[in-house]
């Protein structure tokens, strides 16, 4: 049976007011407390020109279709998939008609704020192309990537196989008769796995796989090999290969697996910048340095680092702005009023959420100005290396591999609870922090598993205070980890001189104590390896530990070194003066959290964790009127964040029903299940009353 | 243009094994390092009957095409809707059918482990009736809902309001005229919001609006509404409503929105049962003791609770079984041999991970078992206020407050944990993981929020505080609260005794530590309120901090009164040792997590925390060989881990790629964007080959 009325009439919600006061006049409050001036804050975080750069590609979207972000909250994964390839091609014909750079393209992604199908063709198979092609390989396989003549992905991850990219399991053997390789998947763990832009859409891949030569294993090494047709698209005989399924998020991209079957590959095949295999002889030629290749992790790292800083920021941005609307009970002792009326009190103002959410807005500033710390050392080094100078290298690294560790795993737990701080309304997708988060979670893992890549750091910092200890090292060559371990080698029993909460609001006092807290760590670790014999195994949980304590320090350490070679013309006094404390509060904030490693290292007192821990909040209060312009400053406009709680405007309510009329579900009036799951109960009912009247 | 060969051509993995040893031998060997029977320890963790009723119950289920579980991977919204509309009506017949009780259907949905659209009209709908009617409104609505003949939600939250009641906007005001209540919403945040079951399926609704009589207002109380038609199920004129949109997870289910537009409801709808509004006159009268329905929030805390401890039970389950098959790296100080030859080192042996991963099953089962505490201590508080005796009531709805708040969080937290340390895996949603997450988010929010929570437990810890220095707490009448904070008061100065890490190992001296904390909490914040003047706004950080430090104090001691209170039949000697030694680590790690508190409290010495950092360790190290044994006692069928990488049998590669098999994309050759999107820039690549060659 069918339902007699016309079924299809959408919801629509009655035109009624919020009660008052509004978002607008809430904000328009939080706004005229400002200390000092956004604009000018936002050109020190980002540079004018990136910020003008931003607006003017944001008015662009805005006007395109293919860039609409509202209905991606409706759709299932195809439908969701279809129109991420629709954005790719709209941004490959734009990029061509308005000679879009990296760099626009980089913003077209980050306003956009989503994977989608082509983007390991950008960050990895043309990255990887241009620096591992000869010139033969640049014209056969880069330029054409260049024109999206080929599209491609980096496949190395295997089913079996992630971190440890010596176990990988695919072979790639030489064939010197037909001067060919033979790339072959021996295990059903041999799969790639995991491998963006593969499942359906590349047609070329970058294929990390053990070059065999003559029975001798070479380990892992990059092929650039051809998988589907160009004509029609179907996988090429000898491959199976295909979409990995449902993911937590990245839906709207095709993460894939492939497998070869003997499938033979050109000698051209094999990426012969640095490394060769010498046509029907098959001699293998050792790459020269290897060395230059971290160097562009490090610039990787700095952008995922500066990506971390962007997630916090964005989750602040939305949970500061809905906080200093939403409205939970009446604070009795200090009760608000709006034309002399007592409101509840807007969440923001109790201590709680202000404690939790400037703190993410300190940590989203402190992440993104090390990145820029990063990036500029990564010049400085690059510059170094052309001249031979390796010393800043592994410094470098280390501290990168750490932050990309600390700092994405910062942003997770930041962006989750500012969620949390949103209410119930943060989790609604419509809050805008659901897909980001979704999207975000890879990178704890990517890129250097966050706990495997701890080891990395801490190896050096074990092995320069090895050096420093046997005055092997050279003290010319100053850095910041040779540093603070030579001062605490120097006066090991130092304690914190500060007497009242106001002397930690000091950058030298501050550097000293996370530089003695670190070092400490890297004593005991040295101790306990090098004195008691332990493996380095039953010590991996205080090697997490020592790689979190050094990157705390760089953090904290770059913060202080933005702000004080920052030039009065780049950054005004009173810019200057509310960074300064945000400075104070991410250094004082983040000792508090792992207070116990400062009391516990005996530079720390009981009585000074107490004067630490009141200085926070006294930190807390003193930013607070600033808390709304300071989100302002990150300059995310209404299209990035994609969220009703987060508008610039504060009008939320609104938002979240113009939202909630636009869902499926409302376009009819009675649910699609209801004749056959529901009726039944419902009519049985109807049917036992009209017995019971018979 | 179509492409010319069959593209409808599902993709299928080669048939090949994945790289020796494979997941059955490693599990194999897991097991038979366990030192107790796992059935044992799953039937005092669960009890027997209990455990006999689920595996009936499995049986069927598995049986029942309305409950599969593996399409929910890939469906969008609305299937996934559909096919929770069809799961509710097969277990309404299934109910009658084979007379399932609410313990039984209790089970079925725990397993099938998903919200359903009918689930509000079980957990509040049903139950507020059966607690708020009088005897006419038990037949009227009590029964007839019973029966499914009319299907309701409970509305209380709004678009503007959620932890505040008082807040609500809706008003129902009385018409003396006509004998009837009229509701109305009077903004557009007065919208109903969140309600589960009401956006498309409820036709009833209990409503929770602000009783207005003669202009005076009452504050919030439930009327029992129709809001649909019986016949067709259209809502009633006067009634705006819908789905609220989509969520981060909870989509299965249709949270909805309700407007009112001067609403005209019958006198009956006032559920009159302890509180009455006379017809015609419309006096109030109030009710007698509202602290009865207290005690049913104990109870519903107690479930939320033991829901914690088994979604930390889960997420164990999965990550510890495939941290046994999964290997990475090769420990170089002890490599790992198979079959005589050296293989990558199985995460599980891996102290950093066993070190995340048996605190969370230690976790767990600290969880469960204060769940059950909890619960036992309901009964005897029912029992107690049955004869007028109120004294426990306080405590117990403090303690269970505070439970909710920390256990919550911690289970997301520990959940998320296992999720990372599955690799990259743990990111697909065949880890079992993703839903498990998303459905579970919203629990540290409703229910009261968590941090809302905390300060009700708070509240109550610093009155019997205050009451015990003023002499006015009846010392006969004892509770855990007041026994530790009165200790404390006797000797304020006390330090922990241990000269070494195993003296750690003594249920005194660990419950003596927490709650020595705990009161220094208390006192410290008594202190800053009482003496320093502060609001209670200033000191919500603190206030959080202690209700967290009484509520592990809570855990700490259920724990330990469970393994004691066990007679020798329910509880073995091997499965009692190894429960001890989770509750020592569970407490030790507790507590080292959370040292700074200990140490600041000056109860602790810097040179004891390194010794409790050590013992857990050791800890770990002697559990580690029933790591797979203890998640296996907490006996998840396969079919509710819906899990590739948590199977019983170990053969997760195998798994994976049979689901990726049923992925959507894969069941063509050719992606269907693949005309419109990839190809135009492919072929203009052949084009200009081709072109080139002329």
């Amino acid at each position: 049976m069918v339902t007699s009325f016309n079924n299809n009439v959408p919801t629509k919600f009655p035109k009624l007011q919020p009660k008052a006061p509004n978002g607008p006049d809430l904000l328009q409050i939080e706004r005229s407390k400002a200390s000092f001036d956004v604009d000018a804050l936002s050109k020190f975080t980002y540079g004018e020109e990136f910020l003008k750069r931003k607006d003017k590609i944001l008015k662009i979207l805005e006007a395109e279709p293919a860039f609409e972000k509202t209905q991606r909250f409706f759709q299932g994964r195809h439908e969701r998939l279809m129109h991420a390839y629709e954005k790719d091609k709209r941004t490959i014909e734009l990029s061509e008609e308005l000679g879009w750079t990296d760099e626009d393209r980089y913003i077209v992604n980050l306003l956009y704020d989503q994977p989608s199908p082509y983007s390991l063709h950008y960050t990895m198979f043309l990255p990887t192309l241009k620096n591992q092609c000869n010139d033969e390989q640049i014209k056969l396989f880069y330029e054409r990537a260049l024109r999206h003549e080929i599209i491609g992905c980096y496949a190395q991850t295997e089913l079996g196989h992630g971190s440890n990219i010596q176990g990988l399991e695919t072979t790639a053997t030489y064939i010197p008769e037909t001067n060919e390789f033979e790339i072959h998947s021996p295990h059903l763990t041999s799969s790639k796995w995991w491998i963006g832009t593969l499942g359906k859409t590349a047609n070329y891949a970058v294929v990390m796989a053990r070059l065999m030569i003559h029975g001798k294993d070479y380990g892992p090494h990059p092929f650039c090999v051809q998988i589907r047709s160009l004509e029609d698209h179907r996988p090429l005989p000898g491959i199976t290969v295909g979409d990995i399924g449902p993911k937590f998020g990245y839906n709207t991209i095709d993460n894939g697996f492939m497998m070869f079957n003997h499938y033979r590959v050109p000698h051209i095949a094999f990426l012969a910048k640095f490394t060769q295999v010498k046509p029907g002889t098959g001699e293998y030629v050792k790459p020269v340095n290897a060395r230059l290749s971290y160097g562009t992790m490090v610039l990787t790292r700095a952008g995922i680092v500066n990506g971390s800083g962007l997630v916090l920021a964005r989750g602040a941005t939305v949970a500061i702005r809905y906080s200093a609307i939403r409205r939970q009970f009446v604070d009795l002792d200090e009760p608000r009023k709006w034309r002399n009326e007592i409101i509840e009190t807007p969440v923001i103002d109790y201590t709680q959420q202000q404690y939790r959410l400037l703190s993410i807005v300190a940590n989203a500033y402190a992440v993104i100005y090390a990145s820029q710390e990063l990036r500029d050392q990564y010049e400085v080094n690059q510059e170094q290396m052309q001249k031979g100078n390796f010393s800043f290298l592994a410094d470098l690294h280390a501290s990168s591999s750490g932050l990309k560790s600390l700092t994405t795993t910062m942003a997770l737990e930041g962006l989750e609870d500012c969620r949390r701080a949103c209410g119930g309304h943060g989790f609604s997708l419509f809050s805008g922090l659901g897909f980001a988060y979704q999207d975000y979670l890879p990178f704890v893992t990517f890129e250097g598993d966050n706990y495997v890549l701890t080891q990395q750091t801490t190896r050096y910092l074990l092995k320069t205070f090895r050096s420093l200890i046997a005055g092997k090292t050279n003290t010319e060559q100053k850095n910041l980890t040779t540093t603070y371990l030579s001062q605490y080698l120097q006066n090991p029993n130092t304690t914190c001189p500060a007497i009242s909460g106001a002397e930690f609001l000091n950058p030298e006092l501050i550097l000293t104590a996370f530089g003695y807290r670190a070092a400490y760590g890297v004593a005991q670790l040295v101790e306990e390896l090098d004195q008691n014999g332990r493996s380095w195994n039953s010590v991996l949980v205080d090697v997490a530990r020592v790689c979190k304590a050094h990157c705390q320090l760089v953090l904290v350490q770059s913060f202080f070194v933005r702000i004080q070679q920052a030039s009065e013309k780049d950054l005004g006094p009173e810019e200057r003066k509310v960074l300064q404390s945000l400075a104070y509060l991410f250094a004082l904030h983040t000792m508090e959290k792992d207070v116990a490693e400062f009391l516990v290292s005996g530079y720390l007192s009981a009585a000074q964790s107490k004067l630490l821990k009141r200085q926070v909040l006294d930190l807390v209060a003193l930013i607070r009127p600033n808390a709304v312009s300071l989100v302002d400053a990150f300059s995310f406009p209404d299209y990035f964040l994609a969220s009703a709680l987060g508008r610039y405007d504060g009008n939320v309510y609104e938002a979240m029903t113009e939202y909630v009329e636009k869902e499926p579900l409302n376009q009819k009036v009675v649910v699609d299940g209801y004749e056959k799951y529901i009726k039944p109960f419902v009519h049985r009912g109807l049917q036992r009353k009209n017995d019971s009247k018979l």
